[in-house]
């Protein structure tokens, strides 16, 4: 039998902080958001392993409450190096405007953090552990599994749902077209599967038989509930907890966020080479009819000085402001005042 | 004070049958829908005021209960003849498959049949008329209501709805990324605004005072129930209807929906030049890396012919198989078994 989405993680409220990579999630916001009966994630999809450990350790002499860890299951890795020097010269203009000085990299990609992340998840015994990008192998969650950990796939169709299921996941996040960030489309084209949640949830519940988390677009109750109303058993937000106080993204990137109108938020591949949705700003008007763009996580690897250099001059104009469908509903709060907005309706609901 | 969507419709659940443009909605499913206790739609954008006449003559000689009328704001139309000798030969392979012996016109585009639409609805006194493709004029919108016609506008971001809103008209249509059939954007470059309701709803429920109808991807209880859960009043059903016995659309358009998967359904400008989603065909596919393609009404005119044949031919791979995001939940039933199954949850939670 199924064990429902609340049991599964152990939370008071089936609300799940998207784990947003890239530094936002830190063990401020982690533990802000589990200590109020949700689950706090870390977007590792960056980090080394022994980065990560460390994150963990901290946010486990914190608090005893549940989180997860977020994976990037890594893809194929392929770039001639005249598609790197192609790629590198259509940043010039951006590293130019930000005073950057870097020779252009003989070598991107490689194998990645994924086996060290994956080794610390397991010794760690991390209560959830979700992954995006791709699905992880059959025998990997099943190692979770046995170890105690809850397993969530990132689909962005029903194929996609499918697929996971037969991994054995213990539930699956639909990703609705509404979401910020990247996309974790794994099947077919790229920027393929851009389905609202309106669409992609019910479909979604219909086929498959473990629960499914809707993501995407969702800050408040009325996204809460209605996602419960679709056929899903929690959500999972990320622009509404990414303008919360504990979260570490730069302050000018919350502003950004919280100034935004719907229309301005765009799909870009400029920054990591895969589809995201963010704020347009100049590097995404720069790029726009750029074609020298690498594979992901080539260009991501391009752009990371640019990326940092941004951060560092406090210039929004530069950093990759990911960010959902619906910032006219972003509030500059706690996670906690967040969450308790949610709560009264997920009491009511999820009993 | 503003009325209830309920209220200014006079219906007993807030459910509208789309406004299917293409002889989809004829009298039968209008009025099926109505006697139901819904709002029945007429999508008479491409038709002639005398055909419109007689389809509401028709209708009201079947029933008394309110029916809306859906009109197309025209734009500007400007082709030169290279463009349309142009966009005529991109269409070639198709001619020849269908076997359709047409020579390239000398002219398209010109005023249309709006205004005489408009003088049909005041004349009949229709009770619901709604736009798309752009802003009724205040003048207009405020002529329908004196006339006693409750006037609706359609939105695809937040800045359409406050336009809208400024125009005078009684309620407004949020149409989400999920909707089947053409895109109602008329702020902002062509393809923008591509908001699942998700997002685009409670934005705009945040901003407007006027009712708001939730469209796209809805096609049962489950979203009946989110779409007010996310705020909006009522919800508008295109594909739900569309496969209802009766319905107008073509058996094998009708086959093509019941059996299409959610990754098949995509966007294209093939057919009319102006963004449209529906499942992908051969017409599609052949027209997919076409620039050849002309602005909207040419496009769409210069293809009647082959959609024509098409129909007539059986062929299904060379029509306009609009459709929203949700086919895998679209079912073959009559119009009253889908508003049933909706209805016990509208009275319960629109009471």
């Amino acid at each position: 039998m199924t064990a429902s989405l609340k049991e599964g993680l152990s939370v008071r409220y089936p609300i799940i902080q998207a784990p947003m990579a890239g530094g936002i999630t830190g063990s401020e916001l982690v533990c802000a958001v589990s200590r109020a009966g949700c689950l706090g994630s870390i977007g590792a999809g960056y980090m080394n392993a022994e980065d990560l450990a460390d994150l963990i350790s901290d946010i486990k002499s914190s608090m005893e409450r549940p989180f997860s860890v977020n994976l990037f299951v890594p893809e194929q890795t392929d770039t001639s190096a005249s598609e790197i020097q192609n790629a590198y010269e259509a940043l010039r203009p951006i590293r130019k405007d930000l005073a950057v000085q870097e020779s252009p990299p003989a070598k991107l990609g490689g194998k990645g953090h994924y086996e060290e992340q994956l080794e610390t998840v397991l010794r760690e015994k991390v209560s959830v552990c979700s992954f995006t990008f791709g699905m992880p192998a059959k025998e990997d969650v099943a190692e979770l599994q046995k170890n105690g950990t809850f397993v969530i796939g990132t689909a962005t169709s029903v194929m996609e749902a499918i697929l996971l299921e037969e991994q054995g996941v213990d539930a699956i996040t639909a990703q609705g077209s509404e979401a910020g960030g990247h996309r974790g489309t794994f099947s077919g084209p790229p920027g393929q599967h851009m389905l609202g949640l309106m669409s992609l949830v019910p479909q979604i519940c219909d086929i498959v038989k473990v629960p499914v988390i809707a993501a995407g677009g969702i800050m408040d109750a009325r996204g809460f509930r209605a996602a419960l109303c679709l056929g899903a058993q929690g959500v999972q937000m990320g622009t509404a907890f990414l303008t919360t106080f504990e979260s570490q993204a730069h302050p000018l990137y919350k502003e950004a966020v919280l100034n935004a109108r719907e229309d301005q938020i765009v799909l870009t591949k400029a920054f990591s080479g895969k589809e995201a949705r963010g704020i347009k700003n100049q590097f995404i008007y720069d790029m726009e009819q750029e074609t020298r763009i690498l594979p992901y996580p080539m260009q991501n690897e391009l752009t990371k000085p640019l990326r940092k250099a941004a951060f560092d001059q406090d210039n929004p104009e530069y950093m990759s402001l990911w960010c959902g469908q619906s910032p006219r509903l972003s509030r500059s709060q706690s996670a906690e005042e967040l969450i308790h907005s949610i709560a009264a309706f997920a009491e009511e609901i999820t009993k």
